[in-house]
């Protein structure tokens, strides 16, 4: 186990440099660290430079860490050369499970006895990924979200035969680089925010299939309709809101029903007593202690924040046209 | 039907005041529109005005209406009083079917001949609703996300006895005051943001009642997460940019294997060649011939300032307290 503080880190390999690979990498330098890279790709060098210029401009508007430098980055011929040295390994090869087992194996058996190496996988469990690995202690989920550089979440968690403390140590870095972590305390395919997407995704893959919506009206309804709440309000709290003074309990109690309705081809599961219960409590929990008008009042500056964000940006992209 | 332009349209009929119907009328206050409303419950006009004065800071900064008045809204003692004299009536009652038939019934025959009745209806097909009504041709649903005065997404559908002429002026009406409409080519439960939606809410229902994530856990994955992208892309044209330089037809192509993949409960579809290409094709029309780079560099800028947004948003409320 490793009892250096994860602010000693300052070298980082990334294994794969697609778009998630890549944009690890563009995210650890801009936290200035050094960056040791691999990935198979004859291009690997051009699209590497490519993800880190294209995204420095917004990792310089988010703020660089002191002797943040988009160039300390080095690409080297093995993935265990590229490991060697580094204190933290991000592994984001392609989504094949067996690729993951091979790959996994050989970084766990190249990086030092205090290195954690963690995967970006999407959705597969650490433990099936880990079953071709020597000593599959320091293997533990890191999982991003597209582009890895700006948006804040990465769940952590590790598989059966991973040391508590490896897990611990890989949130314990994202957090100091400063991601927005969740560490799950057991393994679910998906995780929780791929399994949230996941379900929007195959609803909207059903509606399209049935001739019900085209990809067009889907993504506008939700960048005019309820995407503009979510930065600010999860599902559980938007409801929380929806339900007025009375809040996720009479969101529940009023339209708990309509959970039997035939509004998503996903079945809901029984609302029991206990189920009400956790929702309600777990609102609670995300409106720490605010009453109503306030969450409402934070909602409303939000969303017009938001709205008037993005009509900036996207009138920022036609003036460039 | 009607041959009057939407922009004669001066007063409107809001029928029910609790959060949709209180936020309707605001909104439609702020656009320098007259509102009728009633509302069996005593405590209406409270509440109307508890709403309305709580929206209008936010109205303000979005920018008002010439002549828009907070205080141009009576309420009436009767659905019929309120309705009379009416350009167009709101229907926000509670989300009950048999409440929705008799006062649907009772606005048709209230309202002139050529003004619509639409309902903010979170799910009923019209066709269900427009049973008891002796002239269903001008009920339509005109569904709202909330809260109506910020969220810009409007869902217009009629039933199997609704007038073309009655959609169609719904539908301008909405777009004349500003609002985003969607107007779908048949009835669908749910119609589609809130199909997308309750997707999101039975998983995470699923989730808390298995024990698998806690309602905060959901609402950060989504917060810190997905929801970053959602306002600026939606979910089909976010698969597009995570599929890289190949975009769309990438991802199905890669990813398409993890929709056999237990990542939430819905079954996917089959991803057949037909809906292989319509996603590729409706992810072109979402991109609106925009190539790869520019995607991304609207999605860094827009993320970032919804970063920057909801941050500000928060350290305001937490300034107030």
């Amino acid at each position: 186990m490793s009892e250096r503080p994860v602010s000693e880190i300052r070298t980082v390999a990334c294994i794969g440099a697609g778009v998630i690979g890549a944009g690890w990498a563009a995210y650890f330098l801009a936290r200035g660290l050094r960056v040791r890279a691999w990935d198979p790709a004859p291009d690997a060098a051009d699209k590497l430079r490519r993800v880190i210029d294209a995204a420095w401009p917004a990792l310089t508007e988010l703020g660089l860490a002191e002797g943040a430098d988009p160039h300390a980055i080095t690409l080297f011929p093995t993935a265990a050369e590229a490991v060697a040295g580094a204190g933290f390994v991000q592994e984001s090869a392609p989504e094949d499970l067996a690729l993951k087992r091979s790959l996994l194996a050989e970084l766990a058996a190249a990086a030092g006895p205090d290195v954690v190496v963690a995967s970006s996988t999407s959705g597969y469990p650490m433990t099936d990924m880990a079953t071709d690995a020597a000593d599959p202690s320091r293997l533990v989920v890191g999982h991003p979200f597209n582009p890895p550089y700006l948006i804040p979440l990465v769940e952590v968690v590790g598989g059966e035969r991973t040391a508590a403390w490896a897990t611990a140590r890989a949130a314990a870095f994202y957090r100091h680089i400063g991601k927005s972590v969740i560490e799950m305390d057991r393994e679910l395919p998906g995780f929780i925010a791929n399994r949230l997407q996941e379900a929007i995704w195959r609803e909207a893959l059903h509606m399209v299939a049935a001739g019900e919506a085209t990809p067009e009206e889907i993504d506008r309804s939700i960048t005019d309709g309820p995407g503009l709440r979510w930065p600010v309000h999860g599902p559980c709290l938007t409801f929380h809101l929806a339900g007025g003074e009375g809040g996720m309990a009479h969101m529940l109690d009023h339209f708990g029903p309509s959970l039997k309705s035939p509004w998503t081809r996903l079945e809901a599961p029984e609302l029991t007593p206990a189920l009400r219960d956790d929702m309600v409590a777990g609102a609670e929990v995300s409106a720490g202690g605010r009453p109503m008008a306030e969450l409402v009042a934070e909602r409303d500056r939000a969303v017009i924040a938001v709205r008037r964000a993005v009509e900036a940006a996207r009138a920022a992209g036609a003036g460039h046209r």
